[in-house]
């Protein structure tokens, strides 16, 4: 099925319209006409190579939703019409530990990722969410129970959901405990929203002043300007958990002291450059820990969905259309962003190819 | 009560015979006699002031076994003529949270150390283990169920013990669970010992070919030369957790690597350089864990002696007279020694003290 889609033919080149193939629904495949998808920092550091390993042409996009158009003869979980979503993971190897464990982003033998990761479809590795539609094996299509006219918000929870959803859940964040979200991004302002309706004591660490009433908003119950060095340490010692969003490079130590005894903070970024070597000192005198942690499981992000449907939760969205992605790029990296743009799959039907042109 | 000591005037002057004041006994306190004090890196740090704040004159050691030569009148668990030890710690504030879970060395107040600690003694500070005697407030006081003729033997266990018995409880070593243990030296030593005790599969890390048959004996079921990939490799993503002993600077990653799916390395040394940053990434992929431990508590202090005495466990020792220390010391410094010195303490009678020189 030749699908119109998005994405760069190289690292140094502007992502462009291009038609793709999707193989025909197999067996236990959901063809699913994409709706919205989320825009993933991920996204723009595959897609321009600054991370390795990255295949040409390359399509980003991992927050998907959109309705099921098809179904193979073996499912039965999904049926026509039906809204569904896709995440970060469209397959693994089904029979390591970890899979059977239900966490298969940490399979193994590797998570097929929704774009870049290895698969018999051409070309050869997959192509992901800005694009008019997918195909994707049933066990990684996730139910979506918000009401329809929030689906575009919904779209993030996909990624910066579940990147939340599931530490904030290993950690056991809820009623009775102190719980910190570092960085009120993509990730962080969904954090916020998670934590508070596990029932957590939310304080929300930023670095600019303007989003004290926004983090509030969101849902933080005290906001921290981690740049004021008396609001930092009057949290000295108070905190069970903390949720580290930020991926740039900063002094971890500010943080981890703000831990109390036996606390954990949780990093699920990957920084570009190394963060200042983390004082261990503060580790020991404290038994704290700094943990990382991986998107989560399939099951738990079905678990992670209904919560937030449940909960009336979703992403603070800016909608685009898919022709203004490199500016949504720009804005991103200058964290101009509340707090997440997602695509507006119509959009796609407007583009004109290269072979078109 | 004068008694005789070992300290240090002066961070640049060498240890030196000294005579300092014990107070008579309180109704809490247990007077001892000291039959052995251990050597530890921490001495050598503190007494040569390379860690801030130490108070002159400095007589360290907080490794100690001895017998109870006189008891408060409201001591009941101690009886004069018992066998009896003293760790790193000497009192604590016993109402903080902390404190109230048997967990003193946490103690929000700060415990107060064998050695340079707060006092209403003179000199103002703590003075530790070098010395004949010390009274100590009885909750302070371990018994000691090891046979006599390992009293020495037995002093080690006081603080490099602790330090390692600790976290290997806390992070549930025990049948069926792959432990590693990185350093094989004064606490490396005693850890192999007690992971293998508490039923674990313990593998030795060690840079140093020469160590091999050493760690087999002590109880590692596998040995590894950290310097050698292959066989680093050997073992990536297998280890539940890995008790880090070595307090240098050096490369985290290499360790945290052989962590399988929610493992823990846990550092019990404070580097005086910091360790190269570690590689977040690897933590993330992974739900892997750094931690800090800190010795232990009291009352897991008891329970580390008394399973070490269950279980025919000491440290392997080198005796010195006290007028060797600083040679030990020197050779300390090059782990020039299997594994730790202890301080025959009958050899304080020998000294002359500069008054009477």
């Amino acid at each position: 099925m030749t699908t119109k889609a998005y994405g760069a033919f190289a690292g140094d080149r502007p992502l462009e319209p291009m038609d793709i193939e999707r193989r025909a629904p197999g067996p236990h495949d959901v063809q699913i006409e994409i709706a919205y998808c989320g825009v993933c920092h991920s996204d723009l550091h595959q897609v321009r190579s600054e991370w390795a390993g990255t295949l040409y042409p390359c399509v980003p996009g991992h927050e998907i939703v959109g309705h099921v158009a098809a179904v193979g003869d073996q499912v039965t979980a999904f049926t026509v019409g039906e809204t569904v979503g896709v995440g970060c993971m469209v397959d693994s190897c089904q029979h390591c530990h970890a899979c059977d464990a239900d966490l298969e982003q940490y399979c193994k033998e590797g998570f097929v990722g929704t774009y870049n990761g290895p698969t018999a479809d051409a070309p050869g590795h997959t192509l992901g969410g800005y694009s008019q539609r997918i195909v994707v094996n049933d066990r990684f299509v996730l139910k979506i129970r918000h009401p329809e006219e929030q689906l575009a918000a919904v779209a993030p929870l996909l990624c910066a959901g579940i990147t939340t959803y599931s530490p904030l859940r290993h950690w056991q964040a809820g009623p009775g405990k102190k719980v910190g979200i570092v960085g009120i991004g993509g990730l962080g302002h969904v954090g916020v929203k998670l934590a508070h309706a596990m029932g957590a004591h939310v304080v929300a660490f930023t670095t600019s002043d303007s989003k004290r009433d926004d983090a509030r908003a969101l849902g933080a119950d005290e906001v921290v300007n981690s740049r004021n060095a008396d609001e930092m340490a009057a949290h000295a010692n108070s905190f069970d958990f903390i949720l580290n969003t930020v991926a740039a490079s900063h002094n971890l130590d500010a943080y981890t002291a703000l831990l109390k005894l036996d606390g954990t903070m949780t990093l699920v970024g990957v920084p570009e450059h190394p963060h200042p070597s983390p004082n261990v000192g503060v580790l020991i005198f404290g038994r704290r820990s700094i943990a990382g942690s991986l998107i989560g499981g399939i099951a738990e992000t079905q678990e992670m969905l209904d919560f937030c449907a449940e909960h009336g939760i979703t992403a603070d969205i800016e909608m685009i259309p898919i022709q203004q992605i490199d500016q949504a790029y720009d804005r991103m990296q200058r964290s101009d962003v509340k707090y997440r743009f997602v695509i507006d799959s119509a959009s796609l039907a407007n583009g004109t190819t290269a072979d078109e042109r």
